[in-house]
């Protein structure tokens, strides 16, 4: 018997329901819409927490990676995240990354204008990205879950497209609505520390397919006051914070040079806090230098060879200025 | 669907059959007393175990609450509990703090006088304590979890008085006994880290619906030679040891307060070890500062402003003195 | 009601159940063998993981320990191995360590010799070696699992000895293949730090009845290139860089005895890699000395005194200097 692929959406569905049964304690309300999608807002009109953050990124992960928190102060941070999966690039890539365009014109709406990205192993069943095609994995399930970074509802056109883009039937769908600036946003947007040192890698040329495992820490900061301030300090604690370990096959120069140019100090804006370089941008994230979206540390372990590399370093005295009040 | 508050009995009452069912490899022993309640010996006439431990302190902050060991070595020290609640107020001050004083004479024994301070999801039930007005929680349910910290089961005349004041049957109670100088008992102690802090925000006048977040380590010392010197381990693990993060919500000024005011350091009898206090102070522990029943070091992050104090920090020379022999 | 010993074999079975089912996304097969054995490959025809290979180590360890991956840099490197068990003798000695001796003759296998030391629960089944004399346990029980760090599967005529010695039905059997150069089979060794403890214990003549607790932490390496790297690396692993905490019972100069002794410092060859010493030996493990074979740094905490010893320190720059290519 050969392994065959898992399907995300097949595993992420337990950690769904459970999401929905113990919503009281962890803060977090469930509804259906009209149509007989589950709704589950994380942050906009319930506080959320910190526990419901850790599930939904296990859900984003497609049941595919394990999402700890450690309440074991490190580098002078009190709480740290820490992510691992042994199918790392269909966890993080085919289901956790943020790379499905959802947009509704104020015609559509009826109202104002919507965009989100989605993210979450739904993703893998509608493979309307051309990553889809790289990663040669299509999901197919009557059930699947797709997360939202957002203020409001998505409108029931953004939902209608969903269904029929991943040919689910409403009650087969639940749709995770966290806002950046929440306990659950903040939460969920910190453990992508692992799809960002693979989404980094794909950028570089890597072959994905030679990514065998992956493991990833960063610290969890307090919530931003605003949207704005919640963005930055995700950003910058992956980008001064985050730590990855991958293990590889194929090409050892590859491995190599896959190490020395990962982390973010290969930005020519790397030392800068993201608030900063996002203002001096012009509020336009497309402006920013993509080689800074990368973790702060790494190491490769190349599998054939048996070697490893090590390449960048911490930089928390940057993020305990931008974090902590004297 | 609003969130509604959970039920710390009915989240216990499957950690409590958990116990149950493993008692040969957690070294516990099960019995029912005459009227049919469940008692469970951690410690008193069998070894426990750590692993007991672990699972009562989940008991104890009712199921809302992660308690676990890091078995990875930190400040010189091997061993340590990390433990978190994204409800750190039910857990620790509804279920987990030790309130409920529970006291039989000599006539109602026929026998020694009994004392204990009664701890668990079952003090929810009775709500005898002042705090639970404050708390605005009662909880309900047809079965019911106390742990006591003693070194000799309960008489029958306390069993009756928790049944009454619980509105349980004895088939829905269970009692869990854990002497401080044992495996287990050291254990659920020390996993109290976050509830000493709450506790404290308490004293320190801070409201307490504010608390949104805690997270908390604390190193785990040997068991003492006896109850003395066990109980002075357990608190210097917390005022020399811990380590809190709480999120808050509320004024930005309260919170800030409560980040400088609440280490340990405040007290005037920071600095000497719990059992050197204890002597002087003629084993009265009301006599004792209670400043000093706090964590070391702590980190306040406040949701509305965005901002994180820092205050306090580890004393662990102290503790690797206390602790280890050279 | 007294605690009963724990069926090592009836608790590692859902662990093996789970194993199973999970075998897609653990990238390992499953197989029966003509007479019914069931046969998981997790490394020799199919990639493996480390997921696999904590899975592999709790079921070696008989249901009676938990395995986890820190992805939290420590010492300069970034993923650790976490180990403990408040059952350690019966967990390490009595399942997890690699004691039975399996071997079969060209003339029986019909084509090449065979050899290797199984280890997991399936061997206090068959209690083969003296060991179990001195442990006084024998499981007993209608399933079996055992773990071999072999390259290749076992001919049948060693599956038909160890069925016969276990007195099992195939059906009840299962065999878990990993090599030690993958994934699961350096995941797996590596977790064996607190098990190389209680070995050394053992053979310093320290009362295995009198351990109570052990917890234990080594870094994991990134796979050698080959099986002879692979051992080097998960043998310098514990060597240098394993941190072990006994809880133990007894006579407290045997307690302190053992902490002063159990450290790998004792030995002559300290210092030396692995590697460098096997080679010198002529790749004969008998020859090194077994002194060496110990964690790195070690506590002993000594329950009736309730004193502590620690002894011995990390080496983690020989470490990284073997690991890390510059």
């Amino acid at each position: 018997m050969t392994p065959e692929l898992p399907s995300v959406n097949g595993l992420a569905a337990p950690l769904l329901k459970r999401l929905v049964h113990e919503a009281g304690r962890l803060r977090i309300a469930v509804s259906r819409d009209p149509s007989g999608v589950t709704v589950i807002d994380a942050g906009i009109g319930v506080p959320g927490s910190i526990a419901a953050g850790l599930q939904i990124a296990e859900v984003c992960l497609g049941g595919l990676g394990e999402v700890r928190l450690a309440a074991l102060a490190r580098e002078g941070w009190p709480t740290w995240l820490h992510v691992r999966s042994s199918q790392p690039v269909l966890a993080c890539l085919a289901s956790q990354y943020a790379g499905w365009s959802l947009a509704a014109s104020k015609e559509e709406t009826g109202g104002k204008k919507f965009f989100a990205l989605g993210s979450g192993p739904a993703r893998a069943l509608a493979c309307k990205e051309p990553l889809f095609g790289e990663l040669g994995y299509r999901d197919r399930s009557d059930s699947g879950a797709l997360v939202l970074e957002v203020d409001r509802p998505p409108p029931p056109v953004v939902l209608e497209k969903v269904l029929r883009d991943c040919a689910l039937q409403p009650v087969g769908l639940g749709i995770v609505l966290t806002p950046t600036a929440s306990l659950a946003g903040t939460t969920q947007v910190v453990a992508r520390v692992l799809e960002v040192a693979l989404h980094r890698a794909h950028a570089l040329g890597f072959a994905l397919h030679d990514v065998l495992e992956g493991a990833a820490c960063a610290p969890l900061p307090g919530v931003g006051a605003d949207t704005l301030q919640a963005m930055a300090r995700t950003n910058d604690a992956i980008l001064y914070g985050g730590q990855v370990h991958l293990t590889v096959a194929g090409d050892a120069d590859a491995a190599r040079e896959l190490a020395l140019k990962l982390p973010s100090e290969n930005s020519r804006d790397y030392g800068r806090s993201f608030g900063e370089l996002f203002e001096a941008a012009g509020y336009d994230f497309y402006k920013l230098d993509g080689a800074l979206f990368a973790p702060a540390e790494v190491w490769v372990s190349h599998m054939p060879s048996g070697r490893t590399w090590h390449a960048g370093s911490l930089r928390m005295s940057l993020l305990r200025e931008l974090w902590q009040t004297p």
